[in-house]
């Protein structure tokens, strides 16, 4: 593996519990750095760091290792301690959701380390935790080309001057519209995005769910649709929002590329990540789509999206 | 000027008083014929058809004659009557806002009849109306090849059996993502879309303001996103969805094409089209651009919206 291109993410590996008007999916593998990496694999190796406790399901951790060309090095079992769980349930137009519990378990303790032997990576993305843990893991990586950031609205409440410590030190961050809004006080996506950079990025990635996606970069701006799917092709948009980036760095990734017209092609790829995800609950939908079906997929989202 | 591909609007002239959170424009010109005209005439010869009282301003005149190739027979000037007047006030975030006064005058009385010389008319649009008067308009183009109507959500209220038999004529419609959910029961603009056309339609162009518009279509869908547009380059977005319709529907003419590549390629046009009319009060943003302002804008926004 070259280590300048090399692509490691950190996050959570979690068992979900998905209600949605019309089905249920009990106890399966989620987590922001699941989604991500069975993403990501798809178009480009990547190294995975994170940590469960020792009742992580076998069947899933089997997955994990069949995902593909993911390194679970820095997959830490963590003795005596609970993987982390979460439970949401969706509302009828599948654009809401409501969680009906986060079991934090392992993720409430101390964080997992960077293996040595990735301690070269290229690229390096930041699953969504507190920031203050993200900068420490981003430390970790010393040699780093490319890192990129996601976050939440606890953390711009909870943890705002963290994270504008965190957005210091990345070259980018991910995040959605009303994140974007709450951050920088600007309702316009574009003009949030234009704010954000003013901490340091130098570009942000601002989602927009169903309407899509703007990058606003130091060098231009880029906009992306979503890809067009009627509702009843959405079983479950848990891990949209993680495919979406996996399939965005993993495109930079593989073509050693960071400047702004690779960083538009991947919004793409995001995009076609992110329409597998939401057609099957879990890993699945991105999991098993096969290298023909994400080129044709790519090809009718560049179809459907010409201007 | 060659019938087939003539295209004919009509629709409303009117006198608009506009207040921003920065500025105030002062009965300007205003109506979806103006504006649909002023974005139209951009790209190929329109025919106007629409009715205004003896009190319409010399100046407001001048300018629809100025626009260029625009046919003013149909312009209709009935004494005794009051001009379409409207007042409205954007809210702080530009995405909202409020009616402050509707004068219906001349448009409360009789519709506006389409000249015997404009029945040989290729491509009708028809500007927001009650859709009775619609269809009627329409009956008087018996050589069209294409029909595009506007609605509104009063329509939807209160003639909803009247807009029901419009969409059984029409070839296509142009409505806004709240009005398609209204019709349909649908809160997705693709599924909504879907569901129109089972009224009639070939096609259904659901707009989503600063999300984009979509577009749904017998043989496929299309999905545009707006021109990223940063809030302070919003001085008034009066007129956008009019301007958006008449870049759609001119491109079409111009090109003598109706199938659904090049209602796509017309969809880009619509968007740049309304990306001028934002940038000024009235109809000055599209009327002021030139031919070049146009095409570089056109290339700007393929190289932001690149798939």
């Amino acid at each position: 593996m070259t280590a300048p291109h090399s692509l490691l993410v950190t996050g959570t590996i979690g068992i979900d519990t998905v209600e949605t008007p019309s089905a249920r999916a009990e106890r399966v593998l989620g987590g922001s750095a699941a989604y991500f990496a069975a993403a990501a694999s798809r178009l480009a190796p990547v190294r995975l760091v994170g940590v469960v406790g020792d009742d992580f399901p076998a069947d899933h951790r089997r997955r994990l290792e069949g995902l593909g060309p993911v390194d679970l090095l820095g997959l830490e079992t963590r003795v005596g301690a609970k993987t982390f769980a979460w439970g949401g349930k969706y509302l009828l137009n599948m654009n809401e959701r409501e969680t009906l519990f986060t079991e934090l378990g392992v993720v409430a303790d101390a964080p997992p380390r960077v293996p040595a032997a990735f301690a070269d990576s290229g690229l390096v993305f930041l699953g969504n935790t507190h920031p203050a843990v993200q900068a420490g893991l981003l430390d970790q990586v010393p040699n780093r080309t490319l890192a990129v950031a996601d976050t939440m609205d606890l953390w711009i409440n909870v943890a705002h001057d963290e994270l504008v410590h965190l957005l210091s030190k990345v070259d980018g961050i991910v995040l959605n519209d009303s994140e974007a809004a709450h951050l920088t006080g600007e309702r316009n996506a574009i003009s949030a995005g234009r704010r954000i950079l003013g901490y340091g990025p130098k570009f942000a990635v601002v989602k927009k769910g169903e309407h899509g996606a703007v990058l606003v970069h130091r060098d231009g701006v880029a906009v992306v649709p979503a890809f067009p799917a009627e509702e009843d092709m959405v079983v479950d948009p848990t891990g949209a929002g993680d495919t979406f980036a996996g399939g965005f760095m993993a495109h930079l990734a593989r073509t050693g590329r960071t400047d702004l017209e690779a960083l538009q092609t991947a919004l793409s790829w995001g995009t076609v990540m992110a329409s597998f995800t939401i057609g099957a609950f879990s890993l699945d939908g991105v999991a098993k789509a096969t290298a023909a079906d994400l080129e044709a997929r790519y090809r009718l989202f560049a179809r459907h999206a010409r201007v």
